[in-house]
């Protein structure tokens, strides 16, 4: 047992760019005695951690979660008990279908303080940093983050609702659920709206493809796209620079 | 006319607090030779930039603008072609309600590099600094976030979809619509739904009021909430721990 205080910081890593972690959540992690990380933390990332602190990994290797959910939860504040100051450092945002608030609930119950550090979701910033805006005037008034994988590995039945919506529609943890999306969009008449698969976003692996439901399953596998990814799905798509090339293109050539 | 090169970054702010600008955006900062800034923008934040950097604001005072669009647009671009590195603060992130996306079309246009730097989103972060996350298993599958200003000052039309969905709806710059919001969930069937209201989250000036359709006008109009604030929808309210205590204080005397 430590004589340092135990507390709790949920900290968001962003979405894989070290630098997009924020000033409050680097300030978290250089003052760590413990670090619980996600697969998608950029190890550059857990290089800012002070040398003698100690490193968990709690992700998922090869898409098998090493750990689970509950596991996680009693590990953290056994951390803190034993250690002091442990971070719980995830992907993205911590509130974002990241299970945090189970985390801080759980550490709550023993009384243990616990400080939230939000981070940037690549629900916004992934679109961002291929160009495209998730809300732009005349384009689209409105966003909708939904998830592929819900707690019965389901796409989330409110897609149906989003997609009669003039909302952007970005899906997180879908790319498996691709297939049933194009099947969705076509059903509903919306079969020319575009659609962009971003994989590992802000990342030196990142890659795009751009389409619409005639054609992206085919840019997915012709270009091997794999998860982590999102998926993004309205007018706002036509703003990457790609896309306007290649209407422009097709324009010319007719 | 500098000799340094002309360029341009897009740097989001955060929600207010100066800490929750993103490590990128801070290097951002310190680098500019020119900042145009917004009045949501944490004057603590503008302290790090360089000592002979140019502070330009260009928000609004007292609710009047003062500049328009496209002035802001035409004094970056000038602004980099004459200083050099021309730092465009917004509050929250650039793309997200923020016009941020004309900004960077109109620099580009003049040819000029524009690097993008996500910020964090009141949206999301917000909520998650009152304790309450925008999605929660079991509770809401997605979130949708929707401004209360659009180009023609109207609510989105989608609103009606949303409400039927179990997404959490959040409500940016939709503070002065909270009558006509309450309205529509009172038509809808939605009276108990809970809804939170933010002003100035994340920094000192901040409050929150908790409530439904019901009682959330009463409560707005006593505790004087005003903007710059959010609105947030759906079951995840109940998670806010002054929620949970009233409801059992509630229970417990009847």
């Amino acid at each position: 047992m430590t004589n340092k205080k135990a507390r709790i910081s949920l900290v968001g890593a962003g979405p894989g760019d070290k630098d997009l972690i924020t000033v409050k959540g680097l300030k978290a992690l250089q003052s760590a005695d413990v670090v619980l990380y996600d697969a998608l933390v950029s190890p550059e990332l857990l290089e800012e951690m002070p040398a003698d602190a100690i490193k968990l990994f709690v992700g998922k290797r090869a898409g098998v979660k090493c750990k689970k959910q509950e596991e996680i939860n009693l590990l953290l504040v056994q951390s803190a008990f034993e250690f002091g100051h442990a971070v719980r450092l995830k992907g993205g945002d911590p509130f974002v279908f990241g299970r945090g608030y189970e985390e801080k609930a759980y550490a709550e119950s023993f009384g243990l303080p616990v400080e939230i550090v939000p981070g940037i979701s690549s629900s916004i910033s992934v679109p961002l940093l291929q160009g495209v805006p998730v809300t732009s005037r005349g384009m689209s008034e409105s966003f909708w983050v939904l998830t592929g994988s819900t707690r019965a590995h389901q796409l989330s039945k409110d897609i149906d609702l989003a997609m009669q919506s003039s909302a952007t529609i970005v899906i997180l943890m879908g790319i498996r659920k691709l297939p049933l999306i194009v099947q969705m969009l076509q059903d509903g008449g919306k079969q020319e709206t575009p659609i962009m698969v971003v994989q590992s976003g802000s990342t030196k692996e990142e890659k795009c493809v751009l389409g619409d439901s005639t054609d992206i399953l085919q840019q997915v596998k012709e270009n091997q796209i794999a998860t982590p990814g999102i998926i993004v799905i309205g007018e706002v798509v036509r703003t990457h620079q790609l896309f306007v090339k290649e209407k422009v293109l097709t324009e010319w050539n007719q």
